[in-house]
């Protein structure tokens, strides 16, 4: 019985292109022979695409898109401050609205420290967390707005927004999570300044405790978490929070494991109402981008991630495995971006 | 011709009361036999007093802390998770309120690495950099409010909100101190999400930069910023950021720089209609309250910013001086937090 998973690739700008290149290797040479087959469909979306047609995400792509069983995304987002993108903000008007349109309210975002790779840490002991960040709500809906915009008076203001509904559904997410991992669970928040928000927050990972005696839950302010990342990273299990405070933690998280070059990412529906998207964590990196220079391990990993949300279980494990063997067997030589997929290809097949 | 200042102290709780009491050694010790003496009134405010009366901050307390020249202030707040803070938040109806009611709109934060003192970090290079963190504005504001509280259906908001005024003044601030320092600025926000507050920062950044031509300034989103705080952080100069964005750097930049003992603050108001106050970054600690456990360099290092903020440069300069030989001397072994304050005092009197 063969089984066709249609998946949309956006390699986008900078490096994008690059490291979806070498994930799509990895992605063929997993599957090869296998009884999954994966149909492809291009989309040309990100600053190129804006620039040719003043467009970052018509109806007709998410029509398209949300045709698809899943999505593999590079990076978006030109060089900053190029005038051409003055008008435009292809993060807002492409990535986030794609978490948006498409409910990716579980932003999935593995840490783990290989101890190959030493990372910035002197003593970072052994690290293996996972931050589910929240996708649709918090900071992130754009309702904001200016008044006496570029004058002395202006006045500019950003709500954020969070709901019972929103924050209930990841945070039972991340308890399931939990559950399957090391059975221990961090709110992370600010709830004695965003008392409402994190009042609600609070008050739903409490409820939704009880049905899990098992899992033990703590809490921590946003700013304590930022220090134990750094002091004792190896006390954390599953992490849920707000979008802009994973937004945070996940970078540093990254950095704290050895660099975002290896950061992976998942946004997720987990309803499976809409394609999911796996992306690295890092950005479109227009300095180095065309150079050969980027690694492409964050978006391998993101492979192994849509494998994994695919229910390929053991296609998804050959990648990692793949992956932490060829990090344990790097050495200091800087390699090519081609060079870097092509050796985890070749892991796989050996 | 002899000066006296006023000054608030304000022990609070948890380790509070311990490290304020070696604050004021040193505090004596810098000044004994100089033309200037400090004529202190002890506020009793924090957990402790709302236990006893219910209040956090009365109108009576502002006006009699008002008529001082400046504040020391240890550390605020109960226990989490006390049942009888219930219906407190001392945080938001004492620290915050002292710091948006005295227009405290400089929450200046320096960081510095002590050769002696490594931190997590197994390659730190020199760490010496300032955050200037606005303190009246932001998310910080209070502007957040919920309905159907408690249901399913709750909607939890908070707005952040920023006036063109509040933070050209702040940003005015930065620049100046980047001037007198090594001539680099960097903004730190999340222009590419919050677009109408990150968008008025930038605008109101870019204008002031006109006036400095011989500051560099560049720009960073907040979670790129904790990357490079962990792998480049001698990169920084000044920083210049919002409420919330301030308040996670400043302990991310205290956990790299040896920790968040030794890391001190100050909440300034520049023209002087309000009395500063200065107090160590970190926390109340109720768990080693009372233990002599709490290291009371962070408070000592305040009342370092407290002489420079009155003017009072050679003081201040001896007061760092023994705090940076103090450390420099440090063994493995603990000690108490008297012990850390007397060892101090006799460096000041050598
Ligand atoms: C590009 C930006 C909008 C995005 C975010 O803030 O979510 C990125 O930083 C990320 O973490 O995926
Ligand atoms: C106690 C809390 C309200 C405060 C803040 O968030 O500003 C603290 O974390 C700080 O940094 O001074």
């Amino acid at each position: 019985m063969s089984r066709v998973v249609k998946l949309a690739v956006i390699p986008g700008d900078g490096i994008g292109p690059e490291v979806v290149a070498e994930a799509e290797k990895v992605l063929d040479a997993v599957t090869a022979g296998s009884a999954v087959t994966f149909d492809k469909t291009r989309f040309s979306l990100g600053a190129a695409r804006y620039f040719e047609t003043g467009d970052t995400l018509t109806d007709a792509d998410l029509d398209a898109i949300r045709a698809h069983d899943a999505i593999l995304l590079g990076a978006v987002g030109g060089q900053p401050g190029d005038p051409r993108l003055k008008d435009a903000n292809i993060e807002r008007g492409l990535l986030l609205k794609l978490r948006f349109e498409l409910d990716h309210y579980v932003n999935l975002r593995p840490s783990k420290l290989y101890p190959a790779f030493g990372g910035p840490l002197a003593n970072p002991g052994e690290i293996d967390f996972v931050v589910v960040r929240e996708g649709t709500e918090g900071p992130y809906v754009g309702n904001g707005g200016a008044i006496r915009r570029g004058t002395p008076h202006e006045v500019a203001n950003e709500t954020s927004v969070n709901t019972a509904f929103g924050v209930e559904r990841v945070v039972r997410y991340a308890f399931g999570l939990a559950e399957r991992r090391r059975q221990k669970l961090t709110l992370v928040h600010k709830t004695n300044v965003l008392v409402h928000a994190g009042g609600m927050w609070k008050r739903i990972v409490d409820e939704v405790a009880r049905e899990h005696p098992d899992v033990a839950v703590d809490y921590l302010h946003v700013d304590a978490a930022t220090i134990f990342l750094v002091t004792n990273p190896g006390r954390f299990d599953v992490i849920v929070t707000d979008n802009l405070f994973g937004d945070i933690l996940t970078d540093l998280a990254g950095a704290v494991t050895g660099g975002i070059g290896l950061a992976a990412s998942g946004n997720i529906n987990p309803e499976a109402a809409f394609p999911s998207m796996f992306e690295p964590v890092h950005g479109s990196a227009p300095d180095i981008a065309g150079q050969q220079k980027a690694d492409p391990t964050a978006a391998i990993l993101s492979v192994a991630l849509l494998l994994d949300h695919l229910g390929l279980q053991d296609e998804a494990a050959a990648v990692t495995r793949a992956v932490e063997s060829d990090i344990a067997q790097r050495g200091t030589t800087a390699r090519t971006t081609a060079a870097v997929g092509d050796a985890i290809v070749a892991r796989l097949q050996a």
